[in-house]
C-alpha cells in the first residue's frame, strides 16, 4: 500500500510489508514520543480531530501524536455541537471540514460513516472508530504491542499463541485483532468467552480459512495456560439495548494474579485494550496484577502514540524528514525520584 | 476603519475601501491558506475562540486560521461551562478572558451580547456570531467569494445581479450580505422567498435607498432566470419557538440541476451559507448539483479561511510581516492523485 | 521543596522559600505574560489539561500559561466524555493518560481525587482543584496578588491587615489562602461572616495557633475598617444540597463604592477568587467599584497567568532556560489608543 495522501478505513488495507514498514516507522518515532528529542517536522499543519462519539483516550492519544510531530489540533468533542444535527449530511460535512484540516481522524457512533465521510473529504481520513465496525489504530497498536513483548523473549509473530478473553462478540478491537493475525502464520487461537458472547462464525471461518488454529472454550483456567499473551476485553455496556444483558456476563471471567500464577508461564503477557472496567462486579482484569511485569496494558497504551504518529508520518509523507527538524529537549522529563 | 487594535463587530465598520484592503491581504494568504507555504507570524499569540452557542464549522474555521498565522488557540465550546451560570456579568468574564488571550472570537446568543463584551474586553473582540444580529465574517467571506466567482467571468461586484432564496426574514447571512451590497453600484437583487419569510421591511427600505435594484417574488424559477449569483438558504429551525412553522416552509423552494438548467444562464454561480439541510423534506440545494462547476458552496467555507485570517492580520497589524516568517511545507498536501 | 519533577497537590507543600522562589520566577515571567516578548522554550511539551469538572477560567488560565511558554495543550472538558463511565480506576486513567503529557493539571469534583491520580501518574501533577479541598494554584495566586498590592503602599507580608468576606465555611480559596498566610509574622485577620458560614473551627485553630491574630465578626463596616486588603468570596451555591440555604446567605454581605469610602483607609485593596455574582439578589461587590483604583480583581486573575507560568516552569525546571529562546513580538498588543 501507499501510505502518502490515502485514507486509512480499515485494517484490511494493510498486508505484511505494510505492517512492516508501520512498525519500522514507529520504532525510529520511539525516542519523540518517549521525550528523548523533539521534532517540528509538522510545523504549520492542522489535524482535524474530529469525535462525533466520546472517546477521551483515543482522541487525545491522536492529538497528542501529532503535537509530538509539530502540528496543530483543532477538535470536535461531541455530536450535539455539529452541523449533523440540521440536517448537514456527511459528504457536505466532509467537504468543508477538509478543508480547514490537512488530516482528519474521525470517530462516529455509525457503522461505515467513516468511509461515507473519508468518499468526500479532500484530505486523508484515518478511521478512529465506526460504530463496531472498525478502529484500525487500535489493532496496529496491539499488534505492535504483542511484537514489541514477543521480542523480548526472542519469540515473532509467526508461531504466536494467544486467548482471546471476554467478550468476543462484540469486541471491535478484538475483531480487528483477529483479522490481522491471520496474517501470520503457525497462529493459535484461544477463544475464551461465555456461550452467548462467542465470535461472530464469519471471523471464525475466516481465522480458520487463514490457517489459524482455533480452539474455543468457555474455561479461563484451561485457555491461557498455554499461550503467549492474554488479550482480555471489556463488556461494552454501551452495545447492549438491553442492560440486563450486559449485566449477565460481567465478571463471569475475571483474571487475577493467583489465576495467573496457578495455570499461565512465566512470561505469559497480559494485554486489555482499556478501559478495564474495575467495578468489583466486572473486575476482568485485578488490580493485583499491578506489580506483574508482564502486565502490558499501559505499554500498550504507550505504543498508542508512536503507531499513530507513524500512521500521521507515512500518510503525510515525513517519514523520513523527522530528524531534520529534531531538537534536545528543554525540560525535565517524567517524575523526579 | 483603521483594523488595527480594533474590534470587528459589525459589517457597518466596512467600506468599500475597508472591503478592498481586506480582499487584498486575503488574496496574499491564499497560498498559506493552500499549504504552497506556511508562515509562524503569530508564533506565540493565543486565540480566546470563546463560543458560548454550539457551531463547530465556525469555530474550528476561526481556530484553524489562527494556526495557519502560527498562533495557538484556547477554545470553550459550551455555555454550561462558563461562569456566567454563576451570576457572572459578561463585562467580568470578558475582563478576565481577556487577560488569557491576544484576541478574542465571541459567539453568543444573545443580541448585542458580543458588543458589551467587547466594551469591557482588553484586547481585540471579532464577532463570531450574536443571536441573530450580526455574524460579519460570513458577510465577508460571502462577499469576497462573490467576487472571486465573478471575476473569473470578467464582472465585477459593480454590476452584480443576485438572487436571495429560502428564509429571508430570519437569515443572519442575508441581512448581513444586503447591508454590505449596498456599497456597491447598479445591484440588482432578486428576493425569493414565502410571503411569510419576506425580507424584514427596514433591511428592504435600506436596499431601495442605497439604489439597488429590488425585485421581490415567491417564484423561484422566475427569480433565478437573470443572475451571476443565487444565494440560497436554509430554514433556521432553531430560530422559531414553534417547530411546525419552521416545517412548513422547508422545501417549498428547492434548487436542483434540472430547474437549474431549464432557467439558469451558463454560468450562474450557486452560493449557501451552509450547512445546508439535506433531509428530503427540505433539500434546498439537491446533491444533484454536485457535478455542477458552479456550485461554489465548498469553495465558499474554504473562503472562510482566508478572510479569518486576513482579519486576524489587520487586527493584529501583522498583515506587512507574514512573508518575513515564511517557510516552505513538508508534507504531502491533500490525496494521492 | 524541589520543585523540578513533583507534583504541586497542596498548599500545604510550600514553605516562605518556596513561596519566594515561585513569586521571584513569576516576577521574570512577566514581560512574558505581558507579551513584551515571547519565549518557545516548552516547544514539543505536551500538557494534559484534564477537567473532570467544568472550571472555563481555571482551564483556560493554565492552558495559556503553558501555550505562553511554548508548550502544547490537550484537554478533557466533561466527565461525560470520560473511561471513569465505563467502570475505569482513577489510577488506570493517570496511567494512561500521563503517557500522552508532559505535565497534567487535573481538576475533579471529589475531594482527594487528585492525589490518588498522582499517585499513580508518571508525570508531574498539578491540583487544578479537588472539590472543596484544595486549590494551590488560587491560593499562591491570591498571595502573589497581596504582595504586589501591598508593595505599592511600601508594606508587606509580614504585618498583612486582612478581611476576609462572605461564605467562609465552604470556600475554598479561603481555607487555602488561611493555610499560607500562617506562614507570614504579625498577620492581623479578621473574618466577616454569618454566623451560619463561619470559618470552620479547625482552620480557626490553625491560625491562632499560627500566631495570627483573628477577629470574627458579622459586621461588614466594622471588619473592613482598619485592614489593607479586603477578600470577598462568592456564597457557592453549587457546594449546597440545598439551594435554598445557599439563597438565604446570598446578599447578606455586600460592599460598594459607598461602603468602601464610608469605611475603608485610603488604599485598602479589594480582591476576590471570581466569579462574582453580579445577580441583583447577590452582587456582594457591585459594580459602581469598577471605577475604584484599588479594585485588583481582575490583576488577580491576570496573576493567575504569571503564577502558572512560574509552576510549570518550576516543576519542569526550565526556570532557567526561559531567556534563552525568547523573541520578539510581531503583533500589535491590546486595543487602539
Amino acid at each position: 500500500m501507499d501510505f502518502s495522501g490515502n485514507h486509512i478505513l480499515s485494517i484490511d488495507q494493510f498486508d505484511r510489508s505494510d505492517i512492516d514498514k508501520l512498525f519500522s516507522v514507529a520504532d525510529k518515532l520511539e525516542p519523540y514520543a518517549s521525550k528523548q528529542k523533539i521534532t517540528r517536522v509538522l510545523e504549520g499543519a492542522i489535524l482535524g480531530n474530529m469525535f462525533f462519539e466520546p472517546s477521551t483516550r483515543t482522541r487525545i492519544s491522536f492529538g497528542a501524536s501529532f503535537n509530538l510531530l509539530g502540528g496543530n489540533v483543532r477538535e470536535i468533542t461531541e455530536v450535539g455541537s455539529s452541523s449533523l444535527a440540521k440536517g448537514e449530511s456527511l459528504a457536505d460535512t466532509a467537504q468543508v471540514l477538509s478543508g480547514y484540516s490537512d488530516i482528519i481522524v474521525m470517530r462516529h457512533p455509525e457503522e461505515g460513516s467513516v468511509k461515507k465521510f473519508a468518499e468526500a473529504s479532500r484530505v486523508p481520513v484515518i478511521n478512529g472508530g465506526d460504530g463496531s465496525n472498525e478502529h484500525p489504530s487500535q489493532a496496529l497498536l496491539d499488534l505492535y504491542t504483542i511484537e514489541k513483548e514477543l521480542s523480548q523473549n526472542n519469540k515473532s509473530l509467526d508461531g504466536l499463541r494467544i486467548a482471546l478473553v471476554g467478550d468476543l462478540k462484540y469486541g471491535r478491537a478484538v475483531h480487528s485483532l483477529c483479522k490481522v493475525l491471520s496474517l501470520y502464520s503457525k497462529v493459535t487461537m484461544n477463544l475464551i468467552s461465555p456461550e452467548e458472547l462467542k465470535l461472530p462464525i464469519k471471523i471464525l471461518n475466516q481465522l480458520k480459512a487463514s490457517g489459524i488454529n482455533v480452539i474455543q472454550t468457555e474455561n479461563l483456567e484451561e485457555g491461557i495456560s498455554e499461550v503467549d499473551i492474554i488479550y482480555v476485553t471489556r463488556v461494552q455496556e454501551e452495545r447492549y439495548t438491553n442492560k440486563e444483558d450486559a449485566n449477565r456476563y460481567r465478571g463471569l471471567l475475571s483474571l487475577n494474579q493467583s489465576i495467573y500464577t496457578a495455570n499461565c508461564e512465566p512470561n505469559t503477557v497480559i494485554m486489555h485494550p482499556l478501559p478495564r472496567d474495575s467495578r468489583s462486579d466486572a473486575n476482568e482484569l485485578d488490580t493485583d496484577l499491578y506489580e506483574n511485569p508482564n502486565l502490558a496494558i499501559f505499554r500498550q497504551a504507550d505504543n498508542g502514540v508512536v503507531i499513530r504518529m507513524a500512521l500521521f508520518s507515512l500518510v503525510l509523507g515525513i517519514e523520513n524528514k523527522i530528524e531534520e527538524s529534531s531538537k534536545s529537549v528543554n525540560w525535565k522529563v517524567g517524575l523526579n525520584n
